[in-house]
C-alpha cells in the first residue's frame, strides 16, 4: 500500500536528552479541555490528512458528561478549530440512529471515503460505523458488532477481498478484561469470520487491551499500536505499546513488543477526570520520512501528541519480541 | 410456515387437578443424570422429529464436568439412547474447530439440513453454528458472533431472504445481566443488522433473560418462550414465560406474558448440581394438535419435559401482556 | 399487660423425642405455596386473633414473582382461606399511595385497631404503616422511615406515652449486614430518638439479623424473637433465636440466647425459591397456658408453624444469655 | 423570606476571559489543609453570617484521620481562625452523645438560633441535629433518622408549620448509590412524611447526589445547590450543580440543571486525599447585589471558594432543565 | 511403609449395578447432625484405627454455629458415640491456647502419638498441631503456620529425616481460589522449604482444591485423595477426587486424575447447611485387602461413608491423568 | 545493641517553619523514576551502610512493569548508581530460583552479612530470603513462608537464641486487608511459633498495615515504622506511624502511636503510577547524633527521602500512644 505523502505532518525532532522510541510534542497538551464552550474534556479523538490539511471527529465529554463526537479542522496538525455541536449523524432506521452516547472514534480513508468507527451506544457500547466523504455529510451506516464492544478499528485497505476490523469485546461497565479480537465482512454491514488476535500479558498490559490507531502497512507486517491496561493497587493505569501483525492473516501476532511505549507520566496524563491515561487513537504516517505523529488522550481530559520513526518502532517492536 | 405434523409427539393430558397453562410429565426427569457411564449431568438439550421418530444433540457434562455435546436418538421422544462419545465436528480450520467447551444446543430444521447452535468456548463463550443432513456427520461452520454470548436461536426460515438469530450477549462470567438481541444474515456466516428484542423486566426475569427454543410460527407472531432469572436473597432462579415476536420483524415484541410458565417447584428442579434452574431448550410442536412438549434442564442435572397447547399459551401471551 | 386468653391457640405437645425448646408441627407447611390460584409462594406472614378466630395479612409472591399482601381467615389458625387479590389500601396521598412492592408484615392490635407493619417499596425498601379495624377496609398511613429499611416491628403498647418500633436499616440490596434499632413516636408518623438495640454476634447471627414477630411482654422484659443469618460458603442460612429487652426502655438487652431456637433442617425450609430459610413473623400467646404457636416462613416459599412454651423460652434465654 | 444584606459577602468579578456560571476564587484554597495543627485537611465545612463578620463550622480530620468538626471565625470569610480542638457537644443523654465520628457540617440560621446538622457516626452514619445561640456553647439535640444516612440539609425557615431537612440515605461503606428526600417534623427530633425528591441522572450525576448547602429562597422557588458523583473508569468525580423546588411542597422539582455548574479541574480540586472532588456546603447570599458565595471542599483536603449571580444561575437551571 | 491390617474397616461390597471406582454406603449417612445435644451438624470427620476399634475427632458446630472438635468412639466404624462437649487441649501458652475456632481435623499415627491437624482460629485460619497417645489427654503444639490457611494434612512418616504436610494458603473468607502446597519441617514446629504440589485444573477442580484424608503410601506413589471446587451459575460444587504424589519427592506430582471420583448427587450431599458438598477427611485402609473406606462430609452437615478398593483408584488415576 | 556510629547519615535539620516530628528533604525525590534507561520507576527501597558509604538493593519496575530488584551504590546516600540489570541471585534449587516477581526489599546486617528480604513470586507473593556479603555475589536462600505474604522484615539481631522476622499475610490481589504478624526460626529457613503483632485500627491504618523498615534497638524497645493503609472514598491511602515493641518479646507492642508521622500531601507523594503513596523501607540511624534518614517511596514512583531524630519519636509514639 503506498502512503500519500504527508510533507506537514505535525513534527519535532526528538530531544537529544531523551532515548524512548515515543517523545512527546513540547507544547503538550495540543487541545485543552475546554477548546470550546461546550465541552467539559477534549480527548481519544480520531484526526486524518484532509485536501492538504487535518480534519478530524474528536470525543467530546460535554459539561453534562454526555460523551459524543464534533468536527475538527487544522491547519498544521497542532492548532484546532472545532464545531461546537455534535456531528450529527444522517440515518435511515430511527431505531439505530438514535444517541445514546459516542465515543472514541477512529477515522479511515478506505476506497473511496472516509469511515468513521466509534463506540456507539445501542442498549450497551458497541462499534458503530459511519462513513463522510466531505466531512460536510455525515451518514449513519450500522452497529458492526453486538453490544459489549469496543474499540472497533478498520483496517485501511480490503484483504483478500474481505473488510477487517479489530475490536475488543468486554461487558456492559468499566470492565476489568478484554482481548483484540479481528472480524471480516463483505460489506461493513454483515461481519463473521471473527478471530482471537492477542490478549492480555503480564505487567503494563494484564488488564486489557485495545486496538488504538488505524494500523499502518508496513512490509514487515500491519503495525498496531495498542493501549494495555495494569491494576495498581489503586487504580487502572493506561499505556500504549504496538506488535506486528500478519499482512495477510492479521489475526497472527508476528511480533509484539515487551515494554510499554509511553506510559503516562506528566501532569497533563497522570492528573484528570481520569488519572493516569494515555489512550492513542490517531497515527499520522508520512512515508518518504518514516515520520509519525500519534495523537492520544490524556488523563481522559485532553488531547496530546507524540512522535516517533517508523522503523525506529519496527526496530523496538522485533527486538523486544518474545515468541 | 406449515409445520409437518407430528403425530407421535410426546404427549400427556393436563392433570384435572391442574389449571396451568403448563403442566409436567408424570414421570420426570426423562433423562437422568447418568444416562450414559461418561456423564455428571444431561440437560439443557435440544430434540428435532427426525426420520419419524426423533433425534436430538444433548448437553452432557462429563466426570471432569467438561461440556460437551452428544448425539441421541428415541422412538418416541421420551426413552433416548445417547451416544457415549460427544459429537466430532469436521471443520477444516483448526483454529476455530479446536474444543473448548460446548454447551446449551438448539437444533432446527432449516430449508434443507438441521442446523446446531450451541454456546461455544472460542476465548470465551460464543455462538457456534453448525449442520448435518443425517445425524451421523456433523459440520461446524463459524462462530457466528464473537464473544460474549450464550442462547444463540435460529429462526426456522428465512425472512425477507435473510436468516436471523437471537442471541444474548453477555459478559464472560456467570453474569448477571443480559437481554436478547436478533441479528440478521445473508449466509448464516456474516451477521449484522443488530437488533435490541427484549430486556430484563421486574420479578421472575429481572436478573437476565435469554431465548429458549426455536420460535414457533403462528398467524400472530412468532412465539418465543425463553427463561429468565431473578435473583432471591440466597442465589438465582431460573424460570421460563412466552412472547409474541412481530412476524416480519421479529426484533418487535407483540405481546410479552406477564408470569412465568413454570418455575422451578420440584425436586429435579430444585436440587442438583445448579439449584433451581428451569431451562427450555426445546418446543415440539403438533400443528395439528396444537400440542406443544418442551424439553427443559432441571438443576442443570437432568432434562424434563412438559406440555402446553398453542392456543392456551397465546391466549395466556396476549391476556398478561402488559403494554 | 393482660393478654386476652387464647384457648384456641393451635397447638401440638412436644413430642417425646425431642428435647428442643421449639419443635415443629407435624403436619408442616400448614399453608402450601399454591394455597391460591395466583401465588407463586406464601410466607412471612402475620396473625392475630380475631373475633374468636384468626385473621391474618399473608405475603403472597404471584408468578411475576411480584411481592404484595393478602387477607386470609382461619378457625383454627392452621386451615387458612386467603383472597386471591392483593389487599387495596386506602390513601390520600397519591405519591406515596402507588404500589411498588409489599412484603414481610407483621400485625399487632393496639389501643383501638390493628396496625399492619411492611417492608413497602417507595424508591427502595421502608417501613409501611396501615391499620384496620375489621380486616376489611384497610388504610395507609405513611411510611414510618427513610428507604433503606426492613422488618419494621410493632410494640403491642406505648410506653411512657410513646409509640416504640423496631427496625433493621440496611442498603437497597440482599444486603450482607443489619442490625436491630429502635425508634419512639408521639403519633405513629413521625419518629426519632432512635436507639441501636442489638447487633451481630458471631455464629448463626453473624452476617445481619431482624426482630421477628411483635414482642410479647413478660414480668422478666419483652421477648423478642428474631432471625440471624450466617453467611456460609456457599450462601446464607436464615436461623431464629431470642431475646429479653428491657420493658420500659427496650433498646437495652437484659439477656440475648446464644444458639439459635430453630435452624433450616427440614426439605421445607431448606428446600425452594430460597434455600435455608427459617424466618418468623408471628408469635401467638397464649398467657393462661403459656403456650407460644410460631409463624415461620420456610425457604421463603410456604408458611410452617412451630410451638413453644412462654416458661421454657424464658429460661432458655436466660442460661444461655452471654453478658 | 428576606434575608440580611451581606455587604461584606467575599467576592470577586467574573473574569473576563470567563464565561461560566460560577468562577473560583483567584487564591484558592481560602484554608490549607494544615492551617491549625492538629489538621490532616479542612474541607466540606459551613460558613454563616454571624454579628457582621463570619462563623463557621469546619470539618477538620485530624493525623489519625479521625473526622470531627471545629468552630471558626473570620472578618471577611477568607482569612480564618479555627480552634485547634473539635467543637465539645452538650448532650444529656451519653448514648447518644459518644463520639463517634463527625463531618461535613452544614449551618443554618433557624428562628432565633444557628442549627448545625452533620454526618454523624451512631453505630453507621447518620443525621446529627445540634444548635447554638452564640458559636460557644454548643448543644446535641438528637439523630434525626436512622443511619444510613449523610447531607442531612435543614431548609432556612418552616413550611406550612413544619421543619423540612433534606437528605441521602444510603449504606455503611463508600456506597455507590444515592439519591436525595426530604423529610418533615414538629419539633426537630421526630420525622416524617418523608419524600422522594430527586435521584440520579446521566453523566456527571449518575453515581449519586446529594444536597449542598442551605436552599435559597427565591421568588421561583428553593434555589438547591447539589453534587452528583459520576463513576469514571478509574474512580469517582464529584462536581455540583443546581436545581429549584417547589416552594411549598419542596419535594418537587420545578427546574433542574442539565450540566454541572463545577467540576473538579484545578490542581487543589484534582490532587489530594480524594481525587477529583468538588463538594459545596455553603452558599452565602446578598440578596441586594444577587451575590453568592460557595464554599466547597476540594480533593477532601482543602476548603476553596465560588462565586455567582443569582440571577444568572436561576437562568441556568431553568435555560438548561430538561423536564 | 507397612500398614497394620485392619480387618474391621467398615465395608460393603460394590453394588452389582454400579461401575464407579468408589460407591456410597447404602445407609448414609453414618452420623446425622443432631447425634448429640449440642450439635447442629457432625462432619469432615477424622477417624484412626484405635486399640482394635476406632476413635476419631469430629467437626461438631453447636447451635450457636460455633466450630469445634469432639472425641469419639466406634466399635465397628459405623456407629458412633461423641462426647458432647469439646475436647479440651492443653496449651502452656494462653496467646495460642485460646479458642476462637477449630474445625475440619484430620487425625495421623505418627511414629509414637495420634497427631491431629486442623483449620486454627487465629487471628484468622490457620493450621493448628496437636497430638494425643490415648484420645484421653490432648496437647496444642503450635500453629504450624501463618494464617491464611486450611487444609493442612500430615504425611504419615517422616522422608529424608524431615515431616511434611499439604496445606493449602488462601484468604480470610469464603475464598474462591486456592492451590495445595507442601512444607517440610525438623520438628512439626518451625516449617519451611515450602513447595506447591498442585493447582486448579478446569472442570470440577477449577476453582479451589484441598488435600482431604492423610495420604496413603502405595509403591507407585502417595495416593492422595483430594477436594476439588466448581462454581456453577448458581455457587459453589466440592466433589473429590485421587491424585499419585512422588515418594521422595511428594511436592511433584506422578499422575492426576481427570474425572472427579465423587461429586454430590444425594440428598445428603445436596441439601443441608451447604448445598452440594462431599468433602473427605479420612481414608481408612487395609492393605492385605485393598480396602478403603472414606469419610466425608454431606453438605456441610452430616458425615457419610464409601468405599473403593486401592488397585481399582490407582489403576483410575493412572489412565485417566493428563499429563 | 551498638550501632555503629553513622557521621555520612544524609541529613538536613527541620525547618524552621516545620513543627512535624518528621520532616522531608527539600530536594525530594531523591530517585527520579527514570534514573536507569530501563526503569519506569524507582521505589520502596532498601539502603545500608556499606564500607563507609551506602549500598542498597532497589525495586525498579521496567517499561514492561515487570518487579525487580537492582543494586546500587551511592557515596552520600542521596546521589545514586544503580545498575541496570537486575541482580542475579544464586541458587540451587531451580524450582524456587525462577524469577516470577521480586519487590519492597529490605536490608539487614545480621551477624556476619547483609540478608535481603523481599516480596518473592512463588505461585503467589511470599518472602523470599537471600544474603550477600559484598554486594558483589546475591545468594538467595528459601522463601520463608508460604503465600500469600508481603513485608516480610528482619529483626537485626538474634533474640533468645532465635532469629525474629515480621510479615504481613494476605490474599493474592491487591488486598484490603492486612496485619502484622511475627514469626521465628533457628536457621533462617524453617519458621514458626508465629504470634500475632498488631492489626489495623481507624482512621490513616484502617485497611491493612505493614512493617516497614528494619527495627531499631532502643532502650524503651525495638522502634518500628510502619506503614497504614485507608480506604478513602476513592481509593487508598497510604501513610506511615510507628509504635514500640517488647525487647524480648516483640510481638507484644509497649506504644503505638496515633496520628500518622507523614501522609503524602507532595505532588511526588500523591501524583505517580500508584497516587497517595508515602511507603517506608529504610531507616538509617547514627545513634550518637539520634538522627534518622527515612527511605520512602512516592506514589510507587520514586523514591523520597526524610528525617527524624530518635528521642522526638520515642516521645512521640509514648505521648500519643492510646492503650
Amino acid at each position: 500500500m503506498i502512503y500519500p505523502p504527508l510533507p506537514n505532518i505535525p513534527w519535532q525532532e526528538r530531544p537529544t536528552t531523551c532515548s524512548d522510541i515515543i517523545w512527546r510534542y513540547d507544547s503538550n497538551p495540543v487541545i485543552p479541555r475546554d477548546l470550546i464552550p461546550s465541552s467539559n474534556s477534549i480527548f481519544n479523538s480520531a484526526v486524518v490528512p484532509f485536501q492538504g490539511k487535518f480534519a478530524g471527529v474528536f470525543r467530546c465529554d460535554n459539561k453534562k458528561r454526555e460523551m459524543n463526537l464534533h468536527r475538527g479542522f487544522s491547519e498544521d496538525g497542532i492548532k484546532w478549530n472545532l464545531d461546537n455541536d455534535p456531528i450529527e449523524w444522517d440515518c435511515t432506521d430511527p431505531e439505530i440512529g438514535r444517541y445514546q452516547y459516542r465515543y472514541d472514534p477512529r477515522v479511515v480513508w478506505l476506497e473511496d471515503r472516509y469511515y468513521v468507527t466509534w463506540c456507539n451506544g445501542y442498549h450497551g457500547p458497541t462499534i458503530g460505523i459511519g462513513f463522510t466523504f466531505d466531512f460536510n455529510k455525515f451518514t449513519f451506516l450500522e452497529n458492526a458488532l453486538l453490544p459489549f464492544n469496543r474499540n472497533g478499528v478498520l483496517f485501511p485497505r480490503k484483504i483478500d477481498g474481505r473488510y477487517f476490523m479489530l475490536s475488543r469485546p468486554s461487558d456492559n461497565g468499566h470492565t476489568p478484561f478484554g482481548d483484540i479480537y479481528l472480524s471480516q465482512s463483505p460489506d461493513l454491514i454483515h461481519w463473521g469470520q471473527h478471530r482471537f488476535v492477542m490478549g492480555v500479558k503480564g505487567g503494563w498490559q494484564s488488564t486489557k487491551i485495545g486496538a488504538g490507531p488505524i494500523p499502518i502497512e508496513t512490509s514487515e507486517g500491519w503495525l498496531l499500536f495498542y493501549h494495555g491496561v495494569l491494576t495498581s493497587c489503586n487504580g487502572f493505569v493506561y499505556s500504549f505499546g504496538a506488535a506486528l501483525l500478519d499482512l495477510e492473516q492479521p489475526w497472527k501476532v508476528i511480533h509484539r513488543g515487551g515494554p510499554y511505549l509511553l506510559s503516562p507520566q506528566t501532569y497533563y496524563e497522570c492528573v484528570g477526570d481520569v488519572p493516569n491515561v494515555a489512550f492513542p487513537c490517531t497515527a499520522l504516517y508520512d512515508q518518504p520520512s518514516g515520520r509519525i505523529a500519534i495523537y492520544y488522550g490524556g488523563a481522559d481530559t485532553v488531547t496530546a501528541l507524540a512522535f516517533a520513526k517508523l522503523d525506529e518502532v519496527l526496530e523496538f517492536v522485533k527486538t523486544t519480541s518474545e515468541s
